[in-house]
């Protein structure tokens, strides 16, 4: 057992005794799910986006998820106010740039996110860290595309970790995450997680539930994207058979069912150095 | 049994009858699970929230939800247009003032909807109608906080339904219903239906479901926040050892399969006076 | 079996293996389950609306879905813009006008995107279709109103396919699916889809999906209305009697474990003409 494994599983226990406030300035398609995944994990969401009262929100809470899903104009303003404000009161910033790479309003937006505030996790599929780390993508929607094959995931994660003094997690079959110096892969999950929708955005959701409870935010990225593949593991073997309705709501099943034990026995967590 | 759980029981069986029509204007958070609520209770919902067509929606429909979830500048005006149209044509209107006393724009947005809408229910946890009572209350994000132990949720309630001549419900592990006079306190739900994001805003839709079937808005708010603590326990029995995906679903299941009897035979209601 | 049965289901095969970005402008009521719908059949989904991105999100995608389920004055915008530019570009547009005939806003955005984008497809219930071929109908909010007796839905489907050179897809007990010149029935679904939220408008997302794998739009609109019929027998019969909550995520499983096997053995499909 790994001491990083050790680390995330207390942080487990943690999150259900503390029970922080996310706040989660999100897209409509997903956010149910990224509510309810945070309360399984033991957490407490709150979703507000307007922009006469998103500072107010973020002073309240323990972490901040700014998810671009389906920004808009109105939105965009409001993820950059509230990312500001949690900067200046030190209160940590998950970023999921959902499709970046896609359009020239996602591109502009991430910039801007980027340039104005500091984020201290960003999560994305390899399609979207791969543009956030300026290598050419191929970004097909908000899926997964192909990148150019002479760029490994691992090289892509340290780049966009040192360019932004932040932890970086790309999840696909196998995780990686840096914080530039170090680098944890991660093999648990399952492939029919690609065929539910919001899996990403529940994944940062939770990584920004475990950033509200410890300042170690390498663990906490660790630990939300662990969760999320042990979940799904668990969630094919209960349900997965029936089809991908019942293994969307298995998924949260084994959200709230999750705890240190659990966590210890299924992590397959590799924990390395470049 | 009490004549109000009878009088409830009835209104239930009414809905099915009559499939009144309710008109939501609520958030993007827990929207398609207040849709479903009202069709598995019986009554067809409507979501319309543009200005340019609120007033037209209202005016065909027999009841109004007014939710302030995710409210917005352009949301808040259409449920101010929304609401006075709905007391001009005699439409009940019930209000859940979601995440009160957590931002100024919250507190800003009741104030003016309570000002300028004769609301005839309000719903909503102990911390969010301490609020409106004017009682300084913590809250936590849109979850109930703690309110300073002198004040008691009868007195909080009666306090509001003095003041804003309405029916007041405040929903928790006892929940308790005041129309100023009378004061019925139920004992049904289950502590898990504060994991499943939306129960709250469910139960809202609820109300306005009975509201659109009788004038009697005082039992419609009994049998909307009834209905929905008998749903959680039958839900929690069937579903809850899942985990809080599948209590979620059966929470819906099991509003779909409610009816008089199981009302009448589940229901803990506590008929009083002050 | 029919030829169009068969046509139809070798396009399920070729959704799975060829895996087209449907790009949606939805409603936040049923928009996570159009998603999940769109996935489980083998389809990518992107939801996206802010005007300065619709053109290029619609440019990289393979059809358009138009659902105006709670359309405001932004996303309207949006809707006309990113038909116009899949018109430009050959790619198709379905059109599913939510509620149309309730408000005049409804019913002046139809008239807008009808004049003004080319449809490939137009789904709707018997109400809304009446209303877009001029006929008087009562439509009760979203849902299905009554219509004059002497107007008949096949007949209401030639005029709307005729006016404006689509084929139109009429959802109900019995389907009805017209090009002006051909008309197929289909006897699959099952009553409880009413009882869901978004049924209507998973299936206009279905149809989206099938015509990015086919230029014809007659069988894609066949296929996309049989495959949801056909998965909510299915769903009946696996779930029905546990309740709405569970028979809705059981729809999910279907679509992701249909195939052209079960399509053919299932699919009650009458081919025929005026």
């Amino acid at each position: 057992m790994s001491n990083l494994a050790k680390a995330c599983s207390i942080l487990l226990d943690k999150i259900r005794d503390e029970n922080p406030l996310i706040h989660n300035i999100t897209n409509y398609v997903t956010v149910n799910d990224c509510a309810n995944a945070v309360l399984a994990i033991g957490a407490s969401p709150v979703m507000a986006d307007d922009i006469d009262e998103v500072e107010e929100i973020v002073s309240i809470s323990s972490a901040l998820v700014i998810n671009m899903g389906t920004l808009n104009q109105r939105t965009i303003r409001s993820m950059i106010m509230a990312g500001k404000k949690a900067n200046e009161l030190n209160i940590p910033v998950v970023f999921d740039p959902v499709g970046v790479g896609a359009s020239k309003l996602r591109n502009k937006t991430a910039e801007e996110i980027l340039s104005q505030v500091e984020v201290d996790v960003i999560r994305g599929n390899i399609s979207e860290i791969s543009y956030i780390a300026g290598v050419k993508a191929t970004t097909k929607g908000v899926d997964a595309g192909i990148v150019d094959e002479k760029y490994k995931a691992v090289d892509i994660a340290k780049t966009v970790s040192n360019n932004y003094s932040c932890v970086v997690g790309i999840t696909g079959e196998i995780d990686v995450i840096s914080d530039g110096r170090r680098l944890t892969k991660i093999a648990n999950g399952h492939k029919l997680l690609s065929k539910v929708t919001g899996t990403g955005c529940m994944t940062s959701a939770l990584i920004a539930s475990f950033c509200g409870v410890t300042g170690d935010y390498y663990a906490a990225a660790v630990a939300g994207i662990a969760t999320m593949g042990i979940s799904g593991e668990i969630a094919f073997e209960k349900a997965g058979i029936m089809g991908t309705g019942s293994f969307h709501i298995s998924i949260i099943d084994s959200l709230s069912k999750m705890n240190s034990t659990v966590f210890l026995e299924r992590g397959i967590i590799d924990e390395g150095k470049y």
